[in-house]
């Protein structure tokens, strides 16, 4: 097994927009690197019935508050999209077709650009359209085949597949060393567990 | 305003036993005192709709694990009680009556008592019986009486409105300065809250 940190998220997920602003600094703090994996939270909430986190009365707003503070807690801006929640397909698709042709780098640059346009920015990465624009802008010519292509259709299935197999129910969620980590408010104990080996 | 921190749980909530056993030293850090407010999370459950954390499939599996990994942490023994979940009625009233007969400190005690009868030794504190022996066990005598008590069930009551008032929908749920804080997981939250004076 290799030593990577797993970061499985979804697009559409706001704690998993403030995990990618800090999961790397983490890994690399511990000598770790890190896969990121989206994958579609809706497919694994049909599994459950755990109903989207927004739609629960109380804990919606708790929620809201809680993603603005801890938004500027790491000093990066917090909006809501506009529509939310929204599929993450398409933004899924180009992120496994720009890691195909550009590498994990490239593609982490591209998630953390569709997540600011989505919750930093409040805007729209629903479908193909703006997705394929912030590729273009990043210099990933050919999106607009990239998220048709087959093969990358298929790996989303199947990442989402190993999602559901590994019982992943939230975004985000991690795998240190096979341990399995639930929630951006996780992170301090991923740092810690890292730190001790484990206790 | 008193610059306490308020400590909303439910004896029936093993984050809440977690909860318990850091809170008040996360206070004397930062001179902050605290209350601890037992009240009835199902009551509040009616009003989310949130089903209770342990009949949620998947989430369930990785809370076990979480929390006794969470319980390792702190040193703190965890094993499920029987029956869970239990009702806390007579738990939280036998808190209220101690608080107001021997103070808060006693009260405090109890419930360190209580829930290490709960999660610490996996026992049963569901009923008044249970509930008194402990009291008994710990010089206060007529609990018998006390968790029968016109006063203490209202204020068992009043307390439980507030925190619907106050929108709190789980167990643990604390205020710092008017600032909540859903989780045994936002405690690192909470010391950096403290220790910057908010952000």
């Amino acid at each position: 097994m290799s030593n990577s940190i797993e970061f499985f998220f979804d697009f559409s997920s706001p704690y998993g927009y403030l995990a990618a602003q800090e999961i790397d600094k983490l890994g690399e703090k511990h000598g770790r690197s890190v896969v990121w994996k989206p994958f579609l939270l809706g497919v694994t909430f049909k599994e459950t019935g755990i109903p989207p986190l927004m739609q629960v009365p109380l804990k919606s707003e708790y929620s809201d508050h809680d993603l603005k503070r801890s938004a500027r807690r790491l000093g990066v801006p917090f909006i809501w999209p506009d529509p939310f929640p929204f599929p993450s397909v398409a933004a899924s698709r180009a992120f496994y077709w720009v890691e195909r042709e550009k590498g994990a780098d490239a593609a982490k640059a591209l998630a953390l650009a569709l997540y600011f346009q989505a919750f930093g920015a409040g805007r729209d990465i629903a479908t193909a359209e703006p997705v394929i624009q912030i590729c273009d802008s990043l210099g990933h010519e050919g999106a607009d085949e990239g998220v048709q292509d087959a093969a990358i259709k298929d790996k989303l299935k199947e990442v989402t597949g190993d999602a559901l197999e590994r019982k992943i129910f939230g975004s985000p969620f991690f795998f240190v060393d096979g341990e399995p980590f639930w929630g951006h408010d996780r992170i301090a104990y991923i740092d810690e567990w890292l730190a001790k080996g484990g206790w």
